[in-house]
């Protein structure tokens, strides 16, 4: 039993694409095990929606997620994670791993100043779950969270260079550089991808350099902490497999390639209507 | 019966909050119509999905639509209009107004040269409503089209002022300007948000002035011929009532009041789960 249990894959949700990069660093991690992303793309982004949307649209896609007998569930989504955490782990019979409380143990680990910056979504940031996650992790952090929507569409629609994407980044973070941040979260599935821009932007505005988590590292780690503890790997000694399911198959799936860092032509994409 | 019929609602259908000045538009037009608005807010913005899923959201939405009992349907969403106009109007049994046509027939009387530009989201475009429309309007009508997405997002966000959304505006604009056109559709709810910045950039870029299509104004238009030839004015003298459902109530509401052009605290909001 526990054995055909742990022959079972990993499962990763996100809202749209940008959390195949989680799925990409949990398989360089754990190379053996299977795993199945499902990407809500026929409803991405939840940052902008309300609370009670994103926990509907949590039970939905835990209906799709039971059918895909995952062994545990990594929830690479910032937003449905600071909302809708509890309403999805209800729902399923395996453990659920949000993304807030790993990029809040990576901040505080990273952190000397105990001074640490968040972007996230709308959404993530009125949830107030940074500010209580890294209370929990240090009780004496001081947080600082600025909303950072435009740059995820940027992401999602490609616009990674130049002036537009170099200048938002720029206006979200001049906040934060007053702040005297040491470590600040990225926290978003999307913002990594914008990497070399708030980097030097960050510099930039503060003329210094800092610490950044990436929530996608945070996620693998925690990921395999949690493989091991429960005791869930693989025997299997072959490659493991990665399948991708989307509620809608995007104009630009291509794109998908970006955040996989592989060709995704190559990979078993499927659609589901929930 | 056509009495009965006569006194029901307007109704105004977009995916997001932008419709709102089409309703505002309508309403200046038809002061004494009831002016029911339905934004799908759960599932802003159609212009990135594929088209089978626009047509899904239609079907939901229609279901909505039939219980509002309304004697006719604008569809101010550029998106839907252009890939599930026929389904939409297919489950519903009073006449149902696209916004792709009115559109095209405002910029062919605008335009002396024929040369009509157009920027739409990703998937207007893709679906190439557009050159149809307009070579049914005009055989020998030229057409360039430029997909302009990051714009809807700035002003779903409300970032329409500054550097960020001018490089956006000037960046999308830049093909158009090479083109010689005299006329310019707006080809989405959200763009006569942005008129300012559009219509000084395009003139930096080209040193011209040109015409623009506001497909507020178009779907205004053609509602009045329709409820007049069709017979379906109210016979009431008091000034009608408008109704806003939505999808999902966003968190910043406020944003809505800068569409319609009052405040919309004074007006019936109400959710409804599609």
């Amino acid at each position: 039993m526990t054995k055909l249990r742990n022959e079972g894959p990993i499962g990763v949700f996100d809202s749209g694409l940008a959390g195949l990069r989680v799925m990409r660093a949990i398989s360089d991690r754990l190379p053996r095990e299977d795993i199945v992303y499902l990407g809500d793309t026929a409803r991405v982004p939840y940052g902008t929606r309300s609370a009670q949307t994103v926990v509907n649209y949590a039970h939905a896609c835990a209906r799709t997620l039971r059918e895909q007998h995952i062994k545990i569930l990594v929830v690479a989504c910032n937003t449905l994670s600071a909302v809708a955490l509890d309403a999805l782990a209800g729902e399923l019979l395996f453990p659920v791993l949000g993304s807030i409380m790993p990029n809040a143990r990576a901040a505080v680990q990273a952190s000397s100043s105990k001074r640490i910056g968040v972007i996230a979504s709308s959404r993530t940031v009125l949830s107030g779950a940074y500010p209580r996650a890294l209370a929990i992790q240090d009780p004496e952090a001081q947080v600082f969270v600025q909303a950072a929507p435009l740059l995820i569409s940027l992401v999602e629609e490609g616009w990674l260079h130049g002036e537009v994407p170099r200048l938002a980044v720029r206006e979200y973070l001049a906040p934060l550089a007053q702040q005297d941040i040491d470590t600040l979260i990225l926290g978003s599935t999307h913002y990594p991808l914008l990497m070399p821009l708030i980097e030097s932007e960050y510099a930039a505005l503060s003329g210094k350099r800092i610490a950044f988590v990436d929530s996608a590292q945070a996620a693998a780690n925690d990921v395999v902490r949690q493989i091991e503890s429960k005791q869930l790997a693989t025997a299997r000694a072959d490659p493991g497999k990665l399948r991708i399911i989307l509620t809608d198959l995007p104009n630009d799936f291509q794109m998908a390639s970006r955040f996989l860092g592989e060709d995704v032509t190559q990979l078993k994409v499927s659609a589901v209507d929930i």
